[in-house]
């Protein structure tokens, strides 16, 4: 049984919605045919947190990114991502997902680089920001794979402030990681670098790694793939979810949980 | 300046105090002479958990580890314990600690398992947690030390309600990792397998580390060489608070946190 | 620009035709309504070859895989699957692959299967092929995420000779690997294990991987992200291709490559 | 059965004994009430050594430190600390240590660096150095979690000559350990380098962990939990003693072992 | 039974015999009182590369370094060099190689270098080599006693050239492995970089391995520890070759194989 | 300058004479020609111990294997063998053995088994000896080609009592070794176990290396490429000897070292 569309949240884990349309417009522009999207982003009452560049700001989304998750999987989506490159929360995520799975930039990024280049760098915004991520790419097995990280001393909000500047520290960061740390491919290692990836492709050559892009797209495929050939989350061992009598008991989804604004993209 | 008294926080991370007094019992026999422990768990509207088996729990409860941490921080706790062995959010904590030193019972328990044997086991309740727990012991360097996961197919809430039958699987599962899978210490993996490490030590010959106990003395410990040598958390690099503009701009710590029900133990 | 179609070669690495045809239903089963793809074998030149069991097999097909890699590349290719599960040359493949993109079903299906579970086990055919593919895995960095191999001490040959006998090997190889070494998911570690994927996992109840299938659509995703996104192999450092002035000097490519009979399913 | 006193052994291993005031001293400012500390260093048959940067220096020790252990054990002794950072026969001490523990600077400072920090440089004199300590550290797992190695290019007997020349290059090399190799606390990786640690932390306002003062009080903690919870060494498996008939037909421990001078503090 | 003579193939990987005489004249001032030494290259139908240099090549070459072999093993030899320091197609040729066994530059040179240093650097001519050449020393489990590589910018055929310039430039590249990346020896990292290994040692004061006389040394020593001890390659699980049958159904050596042209030295 | 003779210190690195005619024996069926081989043990003031099983034992020997390599390097001795299956001090006897190169059974034999399979096992004595092999066959790179080690319960002294037990008793675990843990070769963990490796090789039909005569070999090798290449021990950082003002200064070579009884095999 092949479903005609495939039903996709795209989360973005920050209690702050000023970015969502942006993240429409890039799903507008990016998403395949039969792909319905829904962009979102936390329910404010977790702070109006603009960004997750602190391992404090992850912790405090964490049960939020859990019942956005249940949710979801209860709404009948094939696939969410988790919207920060941090990839919060996405072996937790993907034990409550259900039969939904669960996609994060950091991951999708990587799969793509590796495709079409043997060593990748990340353009971080922040030297503060690489422990965490480098503990998850070790984690992922792919860190001999990882030319290095280059920051280029920017937080988030920043990013979007002045194209021009973060353009240009963007590729400035991307030559020396080509040139001096020998990757061979660049990604984005913030989902708010988006709106840079082609110049710089463009000019150095090498494939350049928009995070949300590559995000999207490994949904897509991955809800294709569990329509398809029910190739969805396993419940096994590790993979186990919790009891739904504990669930009951311990009262954990009972109050109806309200995502922030919504953006349908269909 | 060496502080005549450590002041110690000793967080049980469920939203569930049931276990509290064990816990303070255990604080009361254990504790050092010029200690004050808060023995604490968390206030019950994360849900009424009694335990964390479940990467889903874990990430439910990850605001009130910090907030709790934040909080016990500002209240000059000098060390905090999160009482769980899946040491959950120990580097998030750390980083919100302020100069409070944050510990957990894996961590500590290995520190000392690996100061009196070369290998050890960890008794665990259930398979599913294995992976959760291998992970972090990877993370921290230690699994060439690691003999096995030994699991006696009980959860958490099993562990208290018949001592016989928890003693004898309890020693049971230890015989297995030592005669099988040649440990040559045991940790219990769970901190309410309390009560059991004394008749295994001594039938089994081997060092068994129970893990509330561990925890409780590496908090002393850290909590005097900080009052006494200034150890306190760096806060350079990956271990850079949140700036305090921006708490204060999302409003991130605006509500006062409360603790559920405390006991003192002084 | 976005190509309306996307040009596969499903290439079938050995030098004896018989299997085109398996390959070619599968094919019209499963691809994109927009993907062309081409199946073929090798000429036989190489020797009548039906399997690749052996290191010595893969070794003397490997210029084959390279001129035909070469030679899909110039008749314009979007991707190229190395259709045996050893990803025999992959990366020497990748190196001569001009805007082409490169895959092969080893690593395809892990990709799927770590997206919908912690840990995987291979079920192979013989033990002789373990240690190769354990290499294999083990520089793509994904071993602490491999439960086991597990052998039905088949050879290819005899996978597609008698379906009940086959089907109830896979099947028993694979529930040891599930409930003695504990995999999650379950990846079918040979490209003519065909056919077996859907009873296994609905009998079992984890996900299983076909890896022709696998290698197939992650073929065909990125045969369009780099037709979208120009998400094409990097030609910087060890990505860096032969210079054309040594292949003409050479006479790498002099000879017309002829690939063996081909079906194109569109 | 929680004896009063601990008793701790503070062995400098080497055949010279000027060091031991300064070690007597240290030893006064930093133990507990209760603990009562032996300083002593080796006799001095084995070469005046005052230095064991080589490892030749180190393997001429290795028999006294072995015997001067087991004598040690014998004496009564809570536990043991080999006072030098190359913890030089940690393990091997530690099997013939009878129910005393044996701890080393090396491995007691990365204990309490890593609670107070995420990465550590270790400060060390000479190039020469590193490769062993590196080797150790690798040994322990905590290879990831150092940011470096610095190298002040002095020798052991230089560091307490001249104090204003000492400080100023731990200093400067400290500086570059945090902010060219990104640590984020400091480990002075001799105990000569005493005398020092004050005046880095307070100026560079990091963790900067002295070695001897940590390695006592690891000692003082595991003579305390031994003493109190019975976790003193296991003898299983690779912890196995010799056997004592081996021991006496071997004539291993005849001749009444006599430590070098003896400061006792108590 | 002891033969006299050890016969050994140094087989040139390349489609070009030029070099043939350069390495004959190597192997007579270098070999073994009782041992001949074939010196061959491959015949020209592979293309006529002078180099290995890009994966391509290296596959290109693969069934002719299987064949080679196989033939080398009829025709009675001891041991086979495949004389070329990405060491290609080691295992694959030690598979179908029968008796005899096969050697290879980069791990011979790396078992010496090993045995009178700590740490080797590696002198390559382009960048573009790293990658497999780091990958291949990390299979073989020496990557933690690597120091570096150095490139000079040079390919393959200018090695010969000049020997005035490629001489200053490995001088240039050894010194700055030794003094800048720790190297306490010295390999050549390609087979064309001969006649170079004793000025640099002379003058650096540090082992300097040159690989084709390494690979001659090993193989006249593992062929004698074959013919002495009968120490002959195991053909057991990952060992096993190709079943006879099929070799001889497949039609795999039908043709009579010819190496290129011959030097014999003896 | 190629010295005629090689001459090669055995060390049996006990204080027990005893087995050094056995080594004779073997020595003088096995060197070479142009070999002069002197076979010793240590002096018997160390204690009269006949094995190295413990950690204890091992560290009790280290000066005497320090002072004989020293002593052997001023003989002029080419190659010096430590001949313990632990390897013990091998990097320690390497930074003071002047010219001459330092190899040990453990090592030499695996060099040895990797080139004729691809994954060895260890039949040792006791598991009690595992840990330490381990440790120091991880601490070569080797870790991953290691399938197993297999004890058969007997300690160094009972190996050469009763030729048909340990003969049997070898073989069994040798077999199981294989079928079990599917090892393509074995390496006798002891240099007590000669005798046996013939029988079993013939019969189980893989290669078993014994490790005195791999080492005798490998020692000859290198005293061979040292006197003909100049490819002497490294005296560059790690591999820096002690200065020669210090060892006087500290008299730590000022007695004569005497080895134990000596035969000389020419």
């Amino acid at each position: 049984m092949n479903k005609t569309t495939q039903k996709i949240m795209y989360l973005n884990p920050v209690g702050f919605d000023a970015y969502d349309s942006f993240f429409a417009s890039m799903v507008k522009e990016n998403k395949n045919e039969n792909t319905e999207v829904h962009i979102t982003s936390l329910p404010s009452h977790v702070g109006k947190m603009d960004n997750l560049e602190y391992r404090t700001y992850n912790a405090l989304i964490a049960p939020d990114v859990i019942r956005a998750t249940q949710k979801a999987s209860q709404e009948g989506f094939d696939a969410l991502i988790i919207g920060c490159f941090y990839d919060p929360f996405l072996l937790d995520a993907r034990e409550i997902s259900g039969d939904m799975v669960v996609v994060a930039p950091c991951h999708s990024s990587i799969e793509i680089a590796l495709k079409v280049s043997n060593k990748f760098s990340v353009i971080i915004g922040q030297k503060k920001w690489e422990h965490e991520m480098h503990h998850t790419i070790r984690s992922y097995g792919y860190e001999h794979q990882l030319a290095s990280f280059r920051d280029v001393n920017m937080n988030v909000r920043e990013f979007q402030q002045d194209h021009n500047i973060t353009g240009s520290k963007l590729m400035e960061a991307s030559e020396k990681a080509i040139f001096e740390d020998f990757a061979e491919s660049i990604i984005l290692g913030c989902t708010l670098e988006f709106g840079f990836y082609k110049e710089i492709q463009s000019k150095l050559n090498v494939p350049v790694i928009d995070p949300s892009i590559a995000a999207l797209k490994q949904a897509e495929q991955m809800a294709y793939l569990k329509n398809t050939y029910n190739w969805k989350p396993s419940r096994k061992w590790s993979s186990q979810a919790p009891p739904k009598d504990d669930i009951l008991q311990f009262g954990l989804f009972n109050h109806e949980y309200e995502f922030g604004n919504r953006i349908i993209v269909s």
